[in-house]
């Protein structure tokens, strides 16, 4: 189970079409897109993903999708799993199982909180056992799930429960924590970094990986930051940190979700609008958002 | 669409077998011990039926048992149809259409939020036009959902936008609010009331009904709660009121919900264990319930 | 020490010059227009009369000065000394005593918060040590100190640790925990209501009086109110309140503090404006005020 | 106003006889150890100095005294001088002039909240106004206030309204704004880095000082660590860190400000206990805490 997040990986968004349904015919180019900037490997049916605003069957559908699109290239597949329904949860690994993923993860239920840490736990063993041979990412997400356990705890629980336990997909601002998982049992988990906006910060702490959402867009960007900070040029690496900055901040005065879909369709991979309770945008809204993107100079220094 | 949900409203819990699946034959036994003790309608697959943790498949078979039984009866059934994903809703509350309930109600999605009053009533109208003919109840739980409107706003907006909607299902302990929502309209929405363990509060305000879980096994105490309010005797409702914040407290002390379910058992009802992540009773904290429960007196003044 | 805090008790506002200095010369026309609504016990120097925004010489002055205006009168003084600094608050204890007050108050240090239920504990003991001879109120109020814990558990544990100790001044919507704290020990404790929105549904639980804001200026309301309930007679009982409702949410509107100050001077008490960090009304703010009070009736109903 | 807090500021504790009361007779104490271990600058009265649970005229003390002993050396002299009340603020500001500090902080008031950014500016203007001959920072720590704006906007509208204005001192751990406030008009004002265990995440993104507790006695630990950084040995620098975290770790499961105080006595700088509502050490935990210290190797690598 050796195979560590490291470099870019792309939360992908899901496609739909114009009434909202699933569009899988987009995924063969946005697996294209993606590999043409060199990322190497994408998180399907994450937040990104709008995993749950999909049904069950929808996200058995995109696992399949793209493991099909994926099977002949070096492109690796990590699917997520979690959701409230501990039940959809393993059926979905099984799934990813079946169709040749690298790796799952699962985020917590979070309707219904695990009351500790041993409940949390309990969640995630279930859900790796029916995928045992697949390595097992925890989700941390709190901010979404409102579920907030010590990390290191957690692995350190974790790691006598779920034998096939590879790490934590870690969007947490929290560097005390990641830098405390990183160290656990001499290094021995994965804890690829989930807060775009704060890379260089991670990199410096020991992150080798990063999964998320901007990665889509931008990969160049955040290329260009750890070559910088990999040759010592901290002034370059802090610039390219912030046009992270800049181009998550224009977005998210949009409605993140919405102007990040409405992005990859500006550069040609039409992925639609979000689900509802994602907003769209307004009429008029896409073109203004075009309009600033080329401002701050994002069709220049974004792409390549 | 005249039909308040007037007085008490049992929230039904989902049944288990021992090894987690759903028993649908325990819903005959349910709908029996609730008519038994003169409850008149049932509020399926919400909260403590654990919809969260359900499968959609689930969730339709629930919906379609629960129908089956109440055939014939004068038992009521109103279906829970919320969830993160709106498509499963919809699907639900066509489901809860087809099979005679006699209204629906619906939560916010909670993993992604509404960020707006219009976007929370858009996600309503969505799932209520899918069963039109079905009065449409918003289950405000913000403790569990995180989603905070003032639904006096809600009501506002909402009534211009959603043709069926009844009113709201108000899990929420703001009475200031509560009160407004029963005036908005000169009182067209029904509100019945949601926290249990302050019926006695919510009737001086105005509640006229009131949907919970502890209705399943302690009926006869709020019962006698309306009856003494009614009559001007608030001694004897505070009475009333303080066992049932005593039960309430002694089973939150050993997890809410696995309680429950076991006091459930007890009393003749084999809703067996909650699914994770609710947590199960430990080993000997059965018996260890029951005895505490026997201590309150509760098999005396929680029964008839 | 058997002064329950039975009735309405006005939290009373401080005054301020319009250069924002103390003006203790309104305090004389405050104890007048209280008294002349019938209004029996005053709170003072709590938040209502922004004790966080005074220095602890005017909060010593403040108490004096209500000490002498009240002196031969048949109102009561019930003097708040809460503070983040302990020392100040015993300072404000100790002049409580000497200056007559009836009985002394405290909330939580909040900047700092009580780690355990028994830190509280021994905060309040603290205060309550420096006059012995004064029941003690702790001031709960978990929505601006951030200071959470179970009230029944507080009263429990208070009761062998501060022999004086008189009850709670509750400002906490939860009805459950209020109506606990009424049975501790066979109703030993006084527990005044602070929510006064909310009024009804306390007096139903069992609340005997109740301390507020909305008491200096709207006391016939709640007169009537309570009077109604006394009788009864709900449907009015629920129409003061919601008069009571209307003019809080209007006051709310334009910024609570400021609205509710300027509302006193529209009725002939000129506390002036608040202290920052509390805002002000923006210019032409105060005579929109007067006409929407004007507008809900509150000239006719609120006075009277 | 030219004066950079570079490097490491240390956040002093406020020394405590055995009986409570303020010992400035360990002022003295502190300056030269602070001095011994090469920090140029203290922070009096923050956080640290439990301000909070001071009187004014303990702060104003303190701040004299700092100054005396300061006076004639090279380290230079912050004061935090916020406070809820806004008049004991002015006054510490205006202490801080006279007794010649360097600059002067201040929090935002937290018991009542500014409901804007604006009044949040006004209120921090009312404070700097009043030692104008001084840097002002405004002390951003929203984990402790529940204040929490945007600090890249407040350095925007203070801008234009503090005359005074030098920067933030930023104890938050949000990266993305805190690179967006270092860029500010290129540039143009301080942001010292609050949040010590997660240092070398911030210089990575551009920090240059910082102000923290655990300066007070771990002042090597972290000079290493920015040396090693600046060398470009992130193994070494990721090594201090890695210490600095296990010390913090370690501190907080014995409660923070009684073990970090008890830790500044180890090393001969007698401070004494915290203050209520802090919580002092219980019986045996000073010496279980001692050994916990020794067990890491802190008197190794921790002081020199």
């Amino acid at each position: 189970m050796n195979s560590k997040l490291h470099g870019l990986v792309a939360a992908t968004h899901t496609p739909f079409a114009t009434d909202g349904s699933l569009n899988l015919s987009i995924v063969e180019r946005q697996a294209e897109f993606i590999a043409s900037v060199g990322v190497a490997t994408v998180f399907v049916g994450g937040s990104t993903g709008e995993s749950a605003s999909l049904a069950l069957q929808e996200r058995l559908e995109l696992t399949e999708r793209w493991s099909e699109v994926l099977k002949g290239t070096s492109t690796k597949l990590v699917v997520h799993v979690g959701t409230n329904c501990l039940n959809d949860a393993c059926d979905l690994a099984r799934s990813a199982q079946t169709h040749g993923a690298a790796a799952i993860a699962a985020l917590s239920p979070s309707y219904f909180k695990p009351r500790s840490l041993d409940d949390l736990v309990e969640c995630c063993a279930l859900i790796a056992s029916s995928a045992p041979a697949l390595p097992f990412y925890f989700y941390d997400i709190p901010a979404l799930t409102g579920v907030s356990f010590s990390m290191p705890d957690f692995l350190h629980v974790a790691s006598t429960r779920i034998p096939s336990l590879a790490g934590i997909k870690y969007t947490n601002s929290d560097l005390m924590a990641y830098q405390f998982c990183l160290d656990v049992q001499d290094g021995r988990y994965d804890i690829p970094w989930g807060v775009d906006e704060a890379l260089l910060a991670a990199l410096a702490v020991g992150a080798t990986g990063a999964v998320g959402s901007s990665y889509n867009f931008a990969a160049p960007v955040y290329q260009r930051l750890i070559r910088a900070f990999e040759a010592g040029d901290l002034a370059s690496a802090r610039l390219e940190q912030r046009r992270s900055i800049e181009l998550i901040r224009l977005l998210a005065r949009y409605g993140y979700m919405a102007a990040a879909k409405a992005t990859m369709g500006f550069i040609g991979v039409e992925v639609g609008e979000p689900r509802l309770p994602s907003s769209r945008l307004a009429t008029g809204q896409a073109s203004k958002l075009r309009g600033d993107l080329e401002s701050i100079g994002y069709f220049d220094w974004g792409l390549r």
